[in-house]
């Protein structure tokens, strides 16, 4: 873009992201008052996010009062899948935006009966750049990687490092098919994120599912 | 974003996409004089874009004559990757930027000496979102999808799939150890674009990719 558009575009960003925030420090402060842990759950298209809030509900169920928000571009797939599993669920369409913002947090809870919930998840668009950016109200950010997208992704993708509360390490029950090198990835996460924990998991077979249990209850 | 910061974005982002598509049809001018056929190669990150370079530039050695530009937010790994296989390699550092823009491609290409070039590789930065709305001036759109991502990214992603000139679902050598319905994937595609060929491939065994090559070959 000329220095032009970028110059007309920077003040206009600026008021947008100004705008959100104070969105999203309202929805923080009713959802402290409610006593809900918030998370704000990130990763690239396919790392398995939906499979692992899966997991989770299954989980929880009967322990925690949990509540679910999904962001998609289109279809109510993983809104579907997840109600299976949660009686209180909103899918969001963004049409084509690439990260949820608050005001779509905002008005999806406005949509939930959020009587007696103690945790929300809040399923970001699949998308490693875009989300990092924006406050939603949440408690605390989460970033899914996964074994197949590489080990390069920490170190490509230094804002979404950077901003996690918890780093997981999705489908490792897929290791032994692939070539990843766990501590060189794990290097390039400590250069920008020194104490960040990472938990290595399988959505899929459960494998180190209970860490990650145990990082929840502990909030 | 409220009603009030949407609308003074509209016409901004007007601005810029018709300053960008001003760039990019001189860009294309530029490269049909020169005979260069131009892909843009889009896909989630770790789809396997480099890989599926890495693995084309191999096979094309001594039959073609390609230069690659090649975008991320951080970091010269894919250039260096790339710069193994092809003398000719610009990377592009987009710093927060989510997807590539028709100037930095316009910028990267005058340090490149295009001088028997007859192809050109853009791998655009990971991302299924962002990059679909930018021309970069290239010829063609090939949209790759991984195995690993899951059987309904299609379906998330209409306007990635319908814009693609060419599909390619890489990964297929984890088959054996992963659920995708096939079928399912080409269904969801043919709604969205009906006469996009897809290409099943492993960048990584080289399953599929003579079909690949026999493609850009009749191009």
């Amino acid at each position: 873009m000329s220095e032009q558009t970028r110059t007309v575009r920077l003040p206009v960003m600026r008021r947008v992201l100004e705008a959100n925030d104070d969105i999203a420090a309202a929805t923080r402060a009713e959802l402290a008052l409610r006593g809900i842990f918030a998370i704000d759950l990130m990763g690239a298209p396919g790392s398995g996010k939906t499979a692992l809030l899966e997991a989770t509900l299954r989980a929880l169920a009967g322990r925690r009062r949990p509540a679910v928000l999904v962001g998609d571009l289109a279809t109510r797939r993983d809104g579907d899948r997840l109600a299976r599993w949660c009686d209180r669920v909103v899918q969001i369409s963004t049409g084509d935006g690439c990260h949820l913002e608050a005001i779509q947090v905002r008005d999806a809870l406005a949509q939930l009966d959020l009587d007696g919930v103690d945790l929300l998840f809040v399923e970001n668009v699949g998308n490693l750049i875009c989300p990092v950016g924006f406050d939603l109200g949440q408690t605390a950010k989460v970033g899914l990687f996964s074994l197949t997208e590489g080990d390069d992704k920490a170190a490509k993708h230094p804002y979404f490092v950077a901003e996690a509360d918890l780093l997981l390490l999705n489908k490792i029950d897929l290791a032994p098919h692939l070539s990843f090198d766990r501590a060189g990835f794990e290097a390039d996460v400590r250069l920008l994120n020194p104490s960040v924990p990472i938990l290595d998991i399988s959505a899929t077979t459960g494998e180190g599912l209970d860490a990650w249990l145990t990082w929840l209850t502990d909030r």
